[in-house]
């Protein structure tokens, strides 16, 4: 199945911890990979968003899904 | 000011597409790091998580927010 | 009162497992239900996606919110 | 590739829309489906769910990931 | 309905803008409200929140739905 | 360093609650904020929405990051 989600990094589990509901999981990420973010015109504007900039691409963990091949 | 959203991929913008209210950024994560995902209990036994796995971290663009220094 | 999240698929409530913090809720959902998903235009041409495809819509349980009348 | 989001409905596209960056798509969910919310323990008791309550799985378009086989 | 999510901030909407497929809705917040935010036990630690500490809840907007009576 | 979500709302911790694995922080907006929610136009045409309604920011408590000078 091919999902819409493109964003998808690869990497390597470096630890797994387990609680009664929820499972924290830490992923080395390993390997380069281009990430589209889709934030509003009004702040990209607001940042002055242009080719070349250094930036960081900030996710909160319960937005991230794992896959396994 | 810190955030509590610990998983920050550094990057370089290859490209920013504007619409009439959405912007796309196009980033290309450079650098190793470590990010956590936060999912069931349940889907980490389902798949089996554990340390040394090769896995995927997959994002919805819609949930990656840009920080820029 | 009205809200905008559109998507309200209707079933009953199969299990509940409660954490120290979090609670699972299993809910079978019932009935047919039109619902709409909001992604990049890019995925959407990238997927060739049009009337009449087989798809499946993904959801990361923790985006799903409870209503009960 | 197994991904750690278990809730998949099976559905048909009904309507594809363009903008200049997102894409609506609307899906007719077809089949009945188990899916999984995780919500606060706080919530679910506020709301004293136990299995066999009648409720709605509210979901933002914005969280949908759309897959096709 | 009641609903799992707790956190409603009342306002009033000070501008609508509308693309071809999203719409950009500022809110004025105007009360206090209490809000809940759910992170990992490590961010919480490791920012060391506790009773009293001034903070911002920081939210991306495509993550705010809208209610109206 | 700058981030693209603009939705910053001052306030002042009420609780912590820590699990095993996610804590909940309970927060008391006190100063009125502007917030921007990004949701279908179709949406905002079947809410109505216009300058001046009364409306309200709803908001699940996993989608809220915190941060803390």
């Amino acid at each position: 199945m091919k999902i819409s989600a493109k964003n998808q990094l690869n990497g390597e589990v470096k630890n797994v911890n387990l609680g009664a509901v929820m499972a924290s999981i830490k992923i080395e990420v390993e390997e380069p990979g281009l990430i589209t973010a889709l934030i509003t015109k009004e702040s990209a504007e607001g940042l002055g968003l242009k080719e070349g900039d250094k930036v960081s691409a900030i996710i909160k963990s319960t937005e991230i899904i794992v896959g396994k091949e």
